[in-house]
């Protein structure tokens, strides 16, 4: 029977351990545990790291971070932990992590410890495991889920913008003793990611060098990935509602009253002010104006403009220059405020969507 | 006394592993260790899995979640675990489940762990224990709370929708080494699941094969639920008041003022702008209108047609032309106005509701 | 010096075993660990439970759960644990609870442990002890906070509600080996809950049978309490403002202009909408009306109505027949306007707080 | 070199144990342990109770609860714990604290564990220590950041109400083992509390007598300050605004149309709604009124009063008898309408403010 | 190979311990645990402190905190920490902290802990390491997030305010036992700190002086930044929205209606109230006023000047003395309505902004 389970885990150990045999597998250290390290400046230790992720819990624009639930995988080969299958019965040791860390410890050997860069909340780890074959060669697979910074979001072109997310595995050492390389065929995205908001894609694996926590130059492997937006949410709540209020507006103006036109563009007025806040409510406090800020701070000047322009009309009027206000107020109608509102929308998509 | 103990154990190990004694159940590992392998691809080790939600702590369908406090259950048999009764003096062990795999680990046997698949929080564990039976035998049961993934949400007939909710527990080891059945009668929903807004029913166990942390195909038991809405909060915030605000409108137009109609047809713009806004805090922001959003941006556009067509009537009879614009009034209020809304009522429920 | 502490300890002991020295106190398990059991079917171990709750931290009707912190005590005697005092030097051992469970497994007896029916969130421990006497009694006693899930709310009487909170520890063994009794004297309500919007009174103790999560029956101990509303806030914040809303309402239909009134109603009934949403948030999203919803929604009709009643007066008016529309009107403002508010609200009295 | 550290820990050990040598310190149990008892009713344990509150991190008043960062300081000799100095080679030893806790559980002493009798959440320690003297006197000092229960929070006076907040350490031992005494010299509130809205003061530590968890008298020190409102934002945010609409509102009412009047003071009463509501939201639902409730409510009822008044007098006018309306009007105006309002409020800070 | 490993570690240690060598590590207490001292009077222990602050999660100005996610370096020598290199086979030992704690424990050294004196939060440790050379030198880095009290927020400037942020890392030990020095080179803010609201600069370390939770003065190291606010949301939400309802107010006064302004006015002053609401969310309940609710408090007191001053004009006019009405109405609407709001303006700018 004991025989069964060796084959066994031999087999599994194959499968977990996929990727070349000359390869090696860091281990993450479960409760902040770091130990010491296997490479050396003429022969780092060569270390894949995989990035799978599996969810995507929250994207929160106004804090820039995103919720993962991610499936790390890393890879590595060290002789110091290789053993005799034939002594030991068995070809194939599965590990709980800590268990490595302490066994990689009495060898004299260590395991190559990670920090995820852009880390911010704690992370949770739902399940872990370790494999270790009889040559050294470890697999170390995580499943886990945690908040991650996104500093890289810009807003300008919002609500039409493009975001970067990344997912950042840093060494703990420096890159003369550990290097990294992307385990491509275990990184990605998963298939149901459940984000409603984003359309998720343009996945890639990055390696890249990095200041690490020891002060010094690391290895990074990171996952990078891309976002739009569903117009869908931002045309029905906030396009077509302006564009009706607009056109109802200018329908109004042919009634030829000053009077009322002033009061339903001061209630439009008011209008903008909410629509502006109702907006602002979903993003940080910016430091620039984004799209959607710059037709909506445009539409709301030109409307204070259209109605001072009235009262000038009215005043007009009551001065008995009334022909003079009604030539004014054709051409006003007729051109300008359609016309106006076309212009501020139209340099705002040359401005902001067309121009990188 | 002791003998009483061991006779107690005895028929309390009967009662928990009320399974057939052939099956083998798997132990979760409850911080994150895993440990080695039972089965071999010949002979993969067959595990019982159990799911009974206690409780539905919530349901967030802006983040496309749920919480459950769940009862799991897992058996097996695993020969290498057997004991001999008379030796120690009784026929049954009980193990809080560390000692378990500790105990498991001394004899070379392991514990098939398992993940839960759509898992996004931390899980809390409230109590767990295992009982171990002398031919091997092992129960596994685990009382926890915690957060999961709902991503199957589609809210194309909200709020006449039907979602699917799920809770998968899948093998960390590949289906050749480890099999998984559903434990049916330790499966389902309980009788005081403490949710308002939901009618949850229609449970069942579906086991699958999904690729696992391990990056290859291993088993999966799903316990699959659906949920429909209560409607009255529905109809009693929406679709009343929109109803009432509707027919008051209409009333309203019998009066013949063109002036005061558009004031009217005004209001109701913003008051469907508020709805719009109320409603959509509800969901996420999607990228598809649901059944609600079709009928409230079809009501929205047709309002504002209303009140460009009142400008136009007045615009007749200002020209001298009442005649004329009473005739399209009468038209318009009596034709137009209510069978507009019923026509918009009438294809959002076609193409929404009745077209699969 | 070591004689004193004996003696002490002694004491304490007393104090803390102040029930009869023939029952058991069961153990919880501190870290998820659970322990083999005492009992037989013929001689089930007897378990005393009391539930203290200190302080009530929230009641969130929305969620259906409160919080609250509790002291549980439990007691049991188990002859196996008994120890011989005088080779001791003391009579009774003070140990921490993993130090208790594991000196328990040692001399082969076991603590029976318990589960939270209806527990939600994880349980902080503030703080725990157990102490042993030489006869084998024990007693454990612990303090935390939780939140707990309270399934028996019924909102149909709100805001003139009484609801029902229930604190349910379940045996996590069947009922043959483990059967709990309530120690009155340690369980109630503490005199200092900091809960201000609900009086809460009527707390019991009460023994009762359910499906563990062995699967099988076992024995809970409830402490059950109910809790009503303080109604000055919904008589300031709702009923006051409608009230004086309406009595406005109908103060202004004496001004005779039908025009005047169709905007008041129209104001009034804008006002029930907010009234209506801003009192769902309180509440889940029923599947029934409450006492209040049912009053709103009636009041929202009958003001629809009014509107339609008087722009047919109006139109009346316009065709002449000022008298009838008059006549009409008098009936309308004198009595049906005051009488239907008051029939509204008396038949809701009628059908929800009167009728069970 | 040893001994330069031997030396350099006496007199940090002198430094901390700055209290007499007689006096003992407890220890608190870090992670839910609890350990035997040292007293005896002859000759209760003497414990110093230190608690200094160094920043209050939030005050909610809808939950009743503060959060604070505290120092918590124990002292205690108990001679069981003295060693040999000179055979130690030291003085003084430093022990993390279940350090502690295990080395006096060998020698068979036992720590005096304490319990916090309001905290509601979970405690999370920043850092903990604890000396041991060779005299056996011990000092345990532990930094923490806890949320608080504050039940005696009596909104009565709201917004010029003065609150008391208590951060109470109860002893888990019945007082005829362990007595309490209060350190004077570290406990109290620090500079730097970072509350903005409260102005906290008049700290004070008392000791006093309560039932503990174990069911039976113990003893108990708390701290108790006391926090009065910064009131410039009651100011600006209500007085002022409800000051400046009821003056206009008064101003107004000078114009002498009764139509107008109406739609300003039911557009005023809008606004008290609005208030009402906004006010609410700060506050728990109590089953009293505040004194800003009171004077909202009646000012809210005055309102209404005068709409219907003016109603009467518009009937008056239109009946004909406008010379008794405007008699009955001037003498409203002048009097009635500042002088009620005064009333309210005066009647307000009598009842409120001035009555204890 | 394991030369190389140890020539590995060598290299290693020396670009950890990059400080001279003569300096000393302290080491964090992870899991609340402190340890005994290692400095004297005579000769007090030398501890680099270096805060790096990697992200800025969140300033949560009502609250006065911000999150952080830091990484801390402690650097010190220890002899007692000196090992023989030969005869270990390697001149480094990398540790995890714990287990440094439990080696300077054994060889009867200690380890200098620190506590981060304005914490609010738990501690989540990422991840944490420490190197030791045979000469007894020690770097420990540790990476993590917290959230940190911000006490010296003054918002009197606002939104033109330039707040002090700090990072305060104090010692256990008073100072004659142990001094900070701080670590320039590892000091200081990081390139991507994710915060969009502030521009944050102007970073320095500072040592000081405090009273630590010994209750006696220690050394302390702090991190202390500015930072200022992107002013583009307060002039696109607040400042032009306002410039242009005053102005359009403005030019409506010059249709010379007394009613129509004292609408418009009124309107104004309901918008100035939902301003004063709208911004008092995002600020705690200060005891003073800020520079925008100066601004504010100011136009709207006006505003109601405005009212009574434009009732007080048609009460002439109304008296048929309209003459002396114009006359006053002119003087108003050219000089004083404009030339009002900018000396507010002004005022405000000077009295908060140029006034120390």
């Amino acid at each position: 029977m004991t025989l069964f389970r060796v084959l066994c885990l031999f087999v599994f150990a194959i499968c977990l351990t996929s990727a070349p045999a000359g390869k090696a597998v860091a281990q993450n250290v479960l409760d902040g545990r770091m130990h010491a390290l296997a490479g050396t400046p003429e022969n780092p230790l060569d270390v894949g790291i995989g990035i799978k992720i599996d969810q995507i819990t929250s994207v929160d624009q106004k804090a820039e971070n995103y919720g993962a639930v991610v499936v790390l995988r890393v890879e590595w080969t060290d002789p110091l932990l290789a053993f005799d299958a034939k002594e030991l019965g068995r070809e194939i040791r599965v590990f709980n992590p800590p268990a490595l860390a302490d066994h990689a410890a009495e060898v004299g050997a260590v395991v190559p410890a990670f920090v995820i860069h852009n880390q911010q909340s704690n992370k949770w780890i739902h399940e872990s495991a370790a494999s270790l074959r009889q040559d050294g060669s470890v697999v170390y697979v995580e499943k886990s889920s945690l908040t991650l910074q996104a500093p890289h979001f810009d807003f300008r072109k919002y609500p039409f913008d493009t975001q970067e997310f990344h997912f950042d595995v840093a060494s703990i050492f420096p890159t003369e003793y550990v290097s990294y390389y992307p385990l491509e065929e275990f990184s990605g995205l998963g298939d149901l990611l459940g984000e409603e908001e984003w359309i998720l894609d343009n996945a890639r694996v990055e390696a890249s060098k990095v200041i690490g926590i020891s002060g010094r130059e690391s290895d990074q492997v990171a996952l990078i990935f891309e976002g739009n937006r569903h117009l869908t949410y931002y045309v029905i709540r906030v396009f077509l509602p302006m564009l009706v209020l607009i056109t109802v507006g200018w329908a109004l103006f042919f009634l030829d009253e000053y009077r009322r036109r002033i009061e339903i563009a001061g209630g439009n007025l008011l209008v903008f002010v909410a629509f502006n806040w109702a907006i602002s409510a979903d993003l940080p406090k910016l430091g620039y104006l984004t799209f959607l800020d710059f037709v909506l701070q445009c539409m709301f000047l030109m409307t204070g403009a259209l109605i001072v322009f009235n009262v000038a009309l009215r005043k007009l009027k009551v001065a008995g220059r009334e022909e003079g206000a009604r030539k004014l107020d054709n051409y006003a109608i007729k051109w300008i405020y359609p016309l106006g509102y076309a212009a501020i929308v139209g340099y705002a998509i040359f401005a902001y969507l067309l121009v990188p």
